[in-house]
C-alpha cells in the first residue's frame, strides 16, 4: 500500500491527485488489475471528473454547496461540519480504477480528485493494487 | 464470501455494522488485500461516515430525506418509495476497503453503516475479500 | 478487460447493461472474486437500481435532474453541461460486483445501468474481473 499527504488551502475544494495515484500504481508493480483509492477521512472523498477546464470542479463545488449549505438550522451536530460529511458520503471515500500495462486506465477527460469539504488540512490519500 | 444479517428498526437510518465487516475479513483469512461491503437491495446502501457522535449520521438522515422527500407528486412508481431508490443510488450499494494485517484499514474516526432507505426490515450484506 | 459499447438516445436516462455485464464477467473465466463495471466518461456513470418497474429510473432521472438543474446561472463551465458532470461524480464513475460461480452476485431486484447525463452519445463501458 502507498500513502501520500494532500495539503488542502480552502474549506471546500477539489484537488487533482491523478499524478500521484499514477505513481503509486507504478510503484506497485502491478502490470494488471485494478487499484483503489482511498480517503481515511469522513469529511473529505475521492472523486473521478474532468481533467481539462478548471470551471467543471469549480462547478461541482459551488452547486453541491447550493444543494447541501453549511448553516442548515436543523443539522444538530455541534463541530458545524454535517453538511461536509454528507458530502463526503455522496461523493464517496474511494474509486476504484482498472489498471492494465502498469497504469490506471482513465478516460481522456479523466482525473482522480482528492475532495475536500472541510479544510484547509493535510490530508491522506491511501493507494492498494490488487494483481488480477 | 460472508453474509450477515442486520435488522433495521425505522424507516430511514444508519446502522453502524463496522464490527460485523471486521469479523468478516477476520474470517476470510486474507492478511493484505481488499474487501467489498455489497447490499443486495434497492432501497438501502452502504456508505462510510463518523463513528463517534451519533448526530453526524442523524443530519444526514435528516438532510438527505429534506433534500429528497417522499413525497414529491411528481413520482410514478407506485410503491411510493422513489425517494429510497434515488438515495441508494447516490449514497452507493458498496464500499470497498483496503485489508492490511487482517483487518480493514479505516481511518480514525470512520465507520462502515448500512443505510436504511425504506424500513424497518431485514437486510442483508455481503462481503468478499480479495488478497493481493 | 472486456469492453462494449453503449448507444444512448435522449440527454439524461438509463439503460440497463446486467445481461453484458454478465457476459463480461463470464468470458473473464473467473469463478469468484470481484468485477469493476467502469464508465471512462465524466458526464456519464454507473449505477445499480431496480431491475423491474422502469419507473423507478425514470424517477431516478426526473428526481436528479430537479435537484441539478442544467441552467443554473452560477455554472461558469462554457459547454453548458456542469449538471452532468455533477451528477457524473453523485451517481459514481463504478460499481463493484462480487462473482460468485461465474456470475455477479446481484440481489433478486437489482440490474446494472450506464447512467446517461449528457447524450445522446455512444458510450463505452470497461469491465475487469479480478480473481480472489
Amino acid at each position: 500500500m502507498v500513502r501520500f499527504e494532500v495539503r488542502t488551502h480552502s474549506r471546500t475544494g477539489f484537488v487533482d491527485i491523478t499524478s500521484e495515484v499514477v505513481e503509486a500504481v507504478g510503484e506497485s508493480g502491478v502490470r494488471s488489475g485494478i487499484a483503489l483509492v482511498y480517503c481515511p477521512h469522513t469529511t473529505a472523498g475521492i472523486t473521478i471528473n474532468e481533467n481539462a477546464d478548471p470551471d467543471v470542479v469549480n462547478d461541482l463545488e459551488m452547486k453541491s454547496t447550493k444543494l447541501i449549505e453549511r448553516d442548515d438550522t436543523d443539522f444538530t451536530h455541534a463541530e458545524g461540519n454535517s453538511d461536509s460529511h454528507l458530502k463526503s458520503s455522496l461523493f464517496g471515500a474511494s474509486e476504484t480504477l482498472i489498471v492494465e500495462a502498469g497504469a490506471p486506465m482513465l478516460g481522456t477527460w479523466q482525473g482522480v480528485y482528492l475532495a475536500e469539504f472541510d479544510g484547509p488540512r493535510t490530508r491522506s490519500v491511501f493507494v492498494k493494487v490488487v494483481a488480477g
